[in-house]
This record gives C-alpha cells, structure tokens and sequence, in this order.
C-alpha cells in the first residue's frame, strides 16, 4: 500500500515582502515551520513542499528578463544573479525550518531539473524519492535552470510542484496539494470565498475569478485554478486554496480541513 | 575540435580555517576569485570549479557519522544540517566570486547525484554541460549525498570533480586537473617538492610521501597521488598539485605552469 503524501506550496509573497527588494518575511516563514511542525506530530504522511521566490528572484529577473533565456549581452551576466537570489530566499525558509527540528533538505531544481523549451526534458528524482522514503522533508523552489533552446528559463515553484507530483505519484498517494497564497482562496463575484469548484461549477464562477484577481507574474488565481483543475482531471488530486496570513490555517489544511477553497473532480 | 576545460579543487583546508569550526577565510576565497579572474582574460578556456567544506561539513558530519549513512535514531536529524553546512560553505565561496564578476553557478551535488554504496548510479549532468557550453562556470562541493543502500553518504568534493571529469572528458578537452591544497605539491623525503610524478617514477616516491603526509579524512596525500595517476592512466588528464597559500600560484596553474608537482604519464 503507498504511503500518504501531501505537497506544499508557500507562495512568494507570503514569505519575501513582495514591495521590498531582498526582504524576506521570517516571522511568518517561522511560524509556517511550527503549524507544519504541530500538523505532524498528529498526522503520519508524508510531506514535499515548494516555495516561491518572492521580491528575491523576481527583481533580478525582471532587470535581466532572465525568463526570456538569452537575448542580448547581459543575459549570462543576469543568470548567476537570479541563481543566486533563489537560493538566497531558500536558505532562509531552510534555517527557520531547521530551527524548530524539522528534517528538511533542499534540492536545487537547478541541479535536477533540464528543460527544452520550458518544458522538462531531463530530469533527476530518484535522490528526492529517496530522501523521502527515508524520513527527510525535501524542498524545493522557484529557481532559473538550463534550457536547451532558450540557453535557460525560469521554472516556478509551482511548476517544479506539479512536475513532481507526476512523478511521484506512482510511487506515493498524494491525498492532496496546498497551495499557502494571501487570500481566502478563491472569491465569487461578491467577494464571498467559493468553498468548492469542480470542472461542473467551474463556468459559472470563472468570470468572477477573472474580475478579483491581483496581477502577478506566474499568472494569477485563474491560472491557480485552471492548473488544479488539470491536476483533479489528469492526477486525481485535489488542491486546497488557502489563506496563509490567517494563524493555523496550513496546520488544518496538513490536517484535510482546508479554511479556503477545495478544488477536486465531484 | 574539442573546447579546453580546467577543473579546479579548492580544499577545504585553504576556504576554512580547519580548527575553528565554520569559520571561513574569506580573504583568501576573495583572492582565488581574483586569481581566476586575471587568468581568464588571458587565457581562452572553460573552467568548472569544485570545493571541499573544511570545518563547516566535516565538524557536524564526525559528530553524526553521515559517513556511514544510517546508522542509529541519530543519523536522520544529523543528514540536514550535514547537508545545510554543506551549502552554508557554498554560499560563502559563491558571494565572493560573484563579487569580482565571474558567472558563477552553483550545482548541489545532493540534487544531481544519486549513489549506490558511495558509487554514482543515477546522475544528471546535462544541464551542467548546458552550463559550460553558455560560458557560465560551474561550481560543485563536497556533500552528503543520497544514497540507495546506506540511505546517504558523504560524497567529497574531489570525487565529484572526477566522477565530472569522466563524464565532460567526452565533451571538452580537458587540458589538467589543478588541485589547490596548503603544501608545496608532492614531498620526497628530504622534504622538496617532487616535480614530476609518473608511473614509472612512483614507487620510488610512495614511501617518502606516506611519510611525509598529515592526518586527513579525505585520504591525504598520498590518495592524491594514486587517484591523480589513475586519471593520468584513464583519462589522460594531468594533475597539478599547487599551494593556494602562496600568491599567484593558482593564476600560474591556470595558464599551465605549475608551481607545485605535475603527476602525468610520461
């Protein structure tokens, strides 16, 4: 029987205050680790979590447009900086994880990850499998990697998510995906958080999604949704949408009791 | 025809101070970086770079025995923060040559080696490759590795550098390996430096340097010397064994004049 895994996104602009270049948010970056930390002394599973980078990368990548690959002189000389700026925002999630005891290791999506064309071509995970099996908390985020047409790209926390639950979902049960952002989940036209959207309400709520969201570089709520929807249809898996700024909002969701909004098949 | 590659081994005890535990010598890494930077302008070739972690990995790793993999209740809490100093160490060595504008790129071993009873059975190299063939230069280090049968071990710096070499040697012309350590290359026993080594000259050579070489757990000199021989052999690739204390040395080895012992076949 596979054992149970529940994948964890931490949004960028929960843990880096997004309007400060380089500045991260430790205090809720600490207490993200103790409700995960609580959440699992109850709960036997599993977990992988992803987290984006936040005003770290995205300002070095934007001065670069490091998402284009090369394209004139400054590229190469962009590259090394996002590389080093996602790392900059991972060592600081991993310090206060380490802080209160849990096992987490990173792994550098970098390192095991080769795309063509911003899709993966090559790829490395039976060291993440491993880590897993043995008890480790593996971690991964949004990082610049090798492209062999673009020269690079970026490849987003979300998408190394996703890329490793089809991976990993032959060997592991994945009960859900949580995906930690600054709203409510997701709102109807009357600001009112949709408790449930399946692929047959889903219609009904889409233009008002379309209307509440924020602009954001990786695509907003409406491209949150449409990707869980695709990960209920294709992997069986529902998403949880929650707000993490609210306290002990993840430690329920670790727990299947999402505050926010679940997107799943029925 | 083939582009030149150099690859370089920082040891662990010339980035570190070794009797203080992580603690870095950051005047001295400052002034690899330099060395690197002033040889490159004059001289064509790629160059990958690889580091030992001197008394940040060593310190925690004794203490947990990463070494052995899992071994006790212990070992689990002991791999990530083997892991982190692993990194911490990097993170050092990277902020400096960033520093003086080279594009450095750090690779994590743990994310792009998976062994077998300490041997490499799955890897990912291409994106490394991608790497090179853009013009940015890659960095490596001694790390705690997954590992199929112990769970994980402790895979150095120099094993990376070669296991690397191996793989490139198809790819680039891989002119010499420099090792960088904190003696004037190869004694005999009055105590001079042995300016060539070759297999026909070794075994007059082995006894003097048992004698003459300190406590390490990386093997000390004499492994140097025999692993240096192999790959003279196998690969034919030379070795340069120079003294990163002194100034220049680094930058001379580069442009291909060792100040230190050269270990190839003929």
């Amino acid at each position: 029987v596979k054992q149970k895994l529940t994948l964890i996104k931490l949004g960028g602009s929960l843990i880096t205050d997004k309007s400060k270049p380089f500045t991260a948010r430790q205090g809720q970056i600490l207490r993200f680790a103790k409700e995960i930390k609580t959440a699992l002394k109850s709960c036997k599973g599993k977990l992988l979590i992803a987290h984006g980078s936040g005003s770290f990368g995205h300002t070095l990548a934007l001065r670069y447009k490091t998402q284009l690959g090369i394209i004139n002189s400054k590229s190469i000389k962009g590259f090394p900086l996002v590389a080093d700026a996602a790392v900059k925002i991972n060592r600081i999630v991993i310090e206060n994880f380490l802080k209160v005891g849990l096992p987490t290791v990173s792994f550098s999506p970098l390192s095991f990850i080769f795309t063509n064309n911003q899709k993966v071509s090559k790829h490395l995970t039976d060291q993440i499998k491993n880590a897993l099996n043995i008890g480790l908390i593996p971690i991964v985020y949004g990082d610049a990697v090798m492209d062999t047409k673009m020269g690079f790209c970026i490849y987003s926390g979300e998408k190394t998510l996703n890329f490793l639950a089809s991976v990993l979902k032959n060997d592991y049960k994945i009960t859900k995906i949580i995906y930690v952002t600054d709203t409510d989940g997701v709102y109807d036209s009357q600001g009112k958080t949709i408790s449930k959207i399946t692929p047959n309400n889903f219609q009904k709520f889409r233009k008002s999604i379309l209307g509440s969201q924020k602009t954001d570089v990786t695509g907003g709520m409406l491209h949150k949704v449409e990707e869980s929807l695709k990960t209920a249809k294709k992997l069986k898996i529902p998403t949880y949408i929650i707000n993490g700024n609210k306290k002990g909002n993840l430690k329920e969701a670790i727990f299947g009791k999402p505050r926010g909004t679940i997107i799943e098949i029925t």
